[in-house]
């Protein structure tokens, strides 16, 4: 193309976003409200009378453009739980759910199939969510920062609350609702005890009744210690009938203002959190008299299993450890709520051995939109490949097959209640996420707890296609960018199973030198890296910290055994000599510098792309997304030079000299000491 | 190599240097001392009783460890200047100058064939050296700071003088004499009066006694006010006879301290230094007196055409208009000291059009060695390849082979004296140049200044052997990434003829958006770039400032014409369209980014060549010219960057997306302002 081509053709394609300035705030909801004359050749016809049911209409009436639609609820079938059926020819289409909320997904259903140019001509669709409770994390304080937070501060704002309601909080259920997100913890899991004070009850109450109408149901972390901190009571041990009254009454409470009130998650016994332990008592104990507070309105108990002490024992092992022996012990309306992995969100983990080792308890997945660990809103990382790596892993608990996805979904063991989370990456940010390709990242999110069988490609070119442009010549490329960027990731920050070397407390850039006196040990790097001159990584064979031994067989074999562990996980479970021998014939230090260079590569990579497709998107995406993908650069630079310089201080060994050399010196990078907090 | 292989190699190599700590001091001057069994096997004659002629006698009695060598003196043979004839066979060497400092120079060549391994056995050497005068000029101020010096405080300790001196007096003495420089301007040509001082001139003897024994003489930098400064005199009117008495008397005072003294450098009526126009009298009148004053005592005035004014004309041609003129004027012992370029030391500049165009003075080339515009001593350059291109550059001044060397070498036109000058970048810094690649411009001045024919590849072969091994494995990739160090900068900084878009006033990083309220447009880089929406470059065609026309044709109309303009001086002669059509295919713009590119890769390539040679270096040497490359890696992208964003928001066009992307906004390279002067 001559540059003169290619200069009008930039100016022409910039013409259509001339007219409006765009700023990522409308998310993947770009409908386009249809004419009137297309509203008067057909008609949507809705056969309830509920609600959420003529909400459905009327995001039809607005904005389909298709032929005529009836929208029918049939209560008897149950086996589509919140899901829909969906039938229609060129000239009909008929739309059956057995609840409301079914009406409103088979709507976003239908305008999703509008917006991507599918055929809806010919419809035969049936979609049941794979999880009962889909639902959002927020790590929300009551003074509005958000911890791990990197879209500003918390949406909700409790200063004006009940009497104003910003709009946002309707924008943000009826995009929840778009993706079959069904719930919503509004507070930090480090939980203020004042959101349980009928003072923010009332609160919480104003935004249930907009939550409401789009199918969500909202949920409150709460503080263990809540009925001593707020009332005085002596304690709060869970075997006391004064404190079980406290609870019940401040459930009843709830209940009055919010009757459709989801439950309580709660962080107990792990980081300076209060909890049962506290009183000699099990986390079965305070989970139950939560469960047993909630029971009567049809409340759930979401107890965390992300506990560890700084005690001789390999942190990975010790939430298997405290849960397993409690196995049977907890209430039916309880689900054990599990990181996907060991540690802690890490670019890369193995699944969290106790997926599948609690056959009579109900377990869900946590996972982490935010970024805490993957570069903030600073890096684009596409999370659906890590989230399906952890659904789609085989725990064979219940023998091959028992993936992840399936021992908490009920296949395997029925359960009350199934469930999912995330912890948001949401803010008040005007594009909602920081980084406009965090917004994938909410999408996937929703579209995998719906159906956690969709293909990562998939979700990303629905999340293209609705966000940016259909046209095929962005598209495939975005989606191949998207779907490289998590792996891009690993490599450039902690490639073979490296893991939890960041920066101290914000987590925002390498240290794996990282030391503080008198910290806790399982809060330094040196304890996951174990760097020395003989190798690098965490032993946690039979002959280590035996942390293998929480995996059923054969995994717990493949990971035991240097030759079989797969070797995106071979620091994570051997300490490894530095001449050791890998698939690639390189040695382990020489692949550590191949994947470090590689990440960087990739990243220029990415700069690449999505520079080249500038016509396509609007002057202020572009714009931002390109901030955003220097800074990854540079920060990959960063990570690469950090990583290398320091463990080639134990390897001594060159770095490979075909890969671009260091352009820091150690001892400077050392001295970056970035003033962060944990929260915005 | 196996990792190991690569290991053991690579400690047994390193062995040699764990005896003796390296740092860079000894410069190119690593003769072993010879032991007492070769000592007694040959005879190291001298027939001559000059001090000089005994200091090549030591040295070869200390160092020489081949046959016998016979010294001899024949005053007769004058067509060798300070050169010398070198004859020998396998048992007996002869070696013959005309003046004594030619046999110290003979004993550095055969000690410098020694060191290179070269063949010793049938020699039937004659060399004589091209300039007369091959002499550095040190930028050093009496406080000791040195303008435009990036290698520490400057090497004369004022303070100290003269009772004290400085083993690093003679060191520099010796290294000079090794390569033949036989002149040095001890002070700034923005040159303090005090120098000038009954209190500083026994203080610049007792350098001069230092240097005398190694064949130099001292010159000092003149301030064209001193008498009126010093002694009070009305003014420093060079046609009246009290000036021209105080000078006479001035210099006479410094011919009874220093009988050798060679001269006065005068920077006069130049960016606000004083001169004879201050009182309406030409250069050449300034430029006598002091000329007369010298006469008497065989001494010489080196005055610089680096003049121009803030005035509507080209900047590049007023040393021209100035000078040409004047052509006739000068005393015998005048020579006109004449920039390489017409504008300032940039990475690459055209020849300055003076050269040649005064035929009836005697004119000289001023060089910098001291990388002022070239990354300071942070940057690998080696200038060999940018003194040769001015040197060979066909003047047509005579017709056709009248280059820049011929003109001032005496070969068309003969003076008195013929000279050759570069600001030097040596400072007290233990390995004197900052940058260990420093010494190598240091060297290759010398080297050319003796002769201008030798080859910027033989130059580096010499000095890489000399300073690091003569190890093929080291010599061939050091000596081409040395060839190529000087293009890479161009490439980065200012590419097809881009020049002076630096940072204001101390000229390190990019600025080419500069500009200052109020400040002399000849100091800001819009004044060169010229960037617009229709294009970029300086137009210096007979359209346009018609610069041109002070080059001899054929030069004036290749210049002149877009088609025959070399592409390397392009933009220094046009304002070039973005989408004039490049001999490669590519547009401007595309080529500029290509450039840039480029240069950002070749430095890269640069690290790994570097790093890759690691066993070959002792320790400290390798680790700190591995520092510099970095910062030149990371530099060379920041000019990369802020070059090309800037352009790009004249051109409009994208930076073709074969290209790594800008890793920096625009808007915050243009707020860094380096807290840096003009000297150290």
């Amino acid at each position: 193309m001559s540059p003169i081509t290619r200069y009008f053709l930039y100016v022409t394609l910039l013409l259509p976003f001339l007219g409006h300035a765009e700023n990522g705030s409308q998310l993947w909801l770009r409908y386009v409200p249809v004419e009137k004359s297309v509203v008067n050749k057909r008609t949507i016809d809705l056969r309830a009378t509920h609600a959420m049911a003529q909400l459905a209409q009327k995001e039809l009436e607005n904005y389909w453009a298709g032929q005529s639609v009836v929208l029918k609820l049939d209560k008897k079938l149950t086996r589509l739980k919140e899901g829909y059926v969906i039938k229609g020819n060129i000239s009909r289409i008929e739309l059956v759910a057995a609840e409301p909320v079914g009406l409103l997904y088979g709507a976003y259903h239908l305008l999703r199939l509008q917006e991507m140019g599918e055929d809806i001509n010919h419809l035969q669709v049936e979609e049941i969510p794979d999880y009962d409770i889909r639902i959002l994390n927020h790590w929300d304080n009551l003074d509005r920062t958000v911890e791990r937070g990197y879209a500003g501060y918390s949406l909700w704002k409790w200063e004006e609350l009940p009497h104003q309601l910003s709009p946002r909080y309707e924008q943000y259920a009826r995009a929840n609702a778009s993706i079959g997100i069904n719930a919503t913890v509004l507070n930090n899991v480090n939980a203020s005890p004042e959101i349980l004070t009928s003072h923010y009850i009332v609160k919480v109450k104003a935004l249930a009744d907009v939550f409401r109408k789009y199918g969500i149901r909202v949920y409150l972390s709460a503080n263990f210690s809540s009925p001593a901190l707020l009332d005085g009571l002596a304690d709060s041990d869970p075997s006391r009938k004064e404190v079980q009254d406290w609870w019940n009454t401040k459930v009843k409470e709830i209940y009055q203002h919010i009757p459709d009130f989801g439950g309580f998650l709660v962080k107990a016994n792990s980081e300076g959190q209060p909890g049962p332990q506290d009183y000699g008592r099990t986390h079965a104990d305070g989970a139950n008299m939560l469960a047993d507070a909630l029971k009567p309105y049809g409340g759930v108990v979401m107890w965390r299993a992300f506990v560890y002490n700084p005690s001789e024992e390999d942190r990975a092992k010790q939430a298997y450890q405290e849960f397993v022996p409690l196995d049977g012990e907890f209430r039916d309306n309880v689900i054990i709520q599990i990181k996907n992995g060991p540690i802690d969100f890490q670019p890369r983990e193995p699944f969290t051995p106790l997926f599948g080792a609690m056959q009579h308890t109900a377990q869900m997945i946590e996972f982490q939109i935010t970024q805490e660990y993957l570069g903030f809103s600073n890096h684009l990382a596409y999370l659906a490949p890590l989230f399906k790596e952890t659904l789609d892993a085989d725990t064979y608990s219940a023998g091959e097959g028992s993936t992840v996805a399936r021992v908490t979904d009920g296949s395997i063991w029925r359960h009350k209640k199934t469930a999912i989370s995330a912890v948001a990456n949401i803010g008040e940010d005007t594009n909602w996420t920081g980084h406009h390709f965090g917004q994938a990242n909410w999408y996937a999110f929703g579209r995998l707890a719906w159906n956690h069988a969709l293909s990562s490609e998939e979700i990303a070119r629905e999340w293209i296609h609705m966000t940016f442009t259909g046209d095929a010549d962005f598209v495939k490329p975005i989606q191949q960018m998207m779907i490289d960027s998590r792996e891009a990731v690993v490599d450039y920050m902690m490639p073979l199973g490296l893991h939890h070397i960041f920066a101290f407390d914000h987590h925002y850039g390498p240290e794996p030198w990282g030391d503080r006196k008198g910290g806790r040990p399982d809060w330094m790097p040196w304890y996951y890296h174990n760097a020395d001159t003989a190798g690098l990584g965490f032993d946690r064979t039979t002959t280590g910290s035996n942390a293998v031994s929480q995996y059923s067989e054969p995994l717990r074999s493949i990971f035991n055994t240097i030759e079989t562990c797969p070797e995106n996980l071979l620091l994570w479970f051997h300490h490894v000599p530095w001449t050791h021998s890998m698939k690639s014939g390189r040695t382990l230090w020489d692949e550590l510098c191949f994947h470090y260079d590689r990440g960087v590569q990739e990243v220029r990579g990415f700069q690449k792309i999505w520079d080249k497709l500038e016509p396509y998107v609007d002057e202020q995406r572009f714009s931002e997304v390109q901030s955003k993908l220097k800074v990854q650069a540079k920060d990959a630079v960063w990570w690469k030079d950090a990583c290398l310089l320091y463990f080639q201080t134990f390897s001594n060994m060159p770095i490979p000299y075909e890969i671009e050399r260091p352009i820091h010196e150690l001892k400077d990078l050392k001295k970056i000491k970035l003033n962060m907090k944990h929260h915005n």
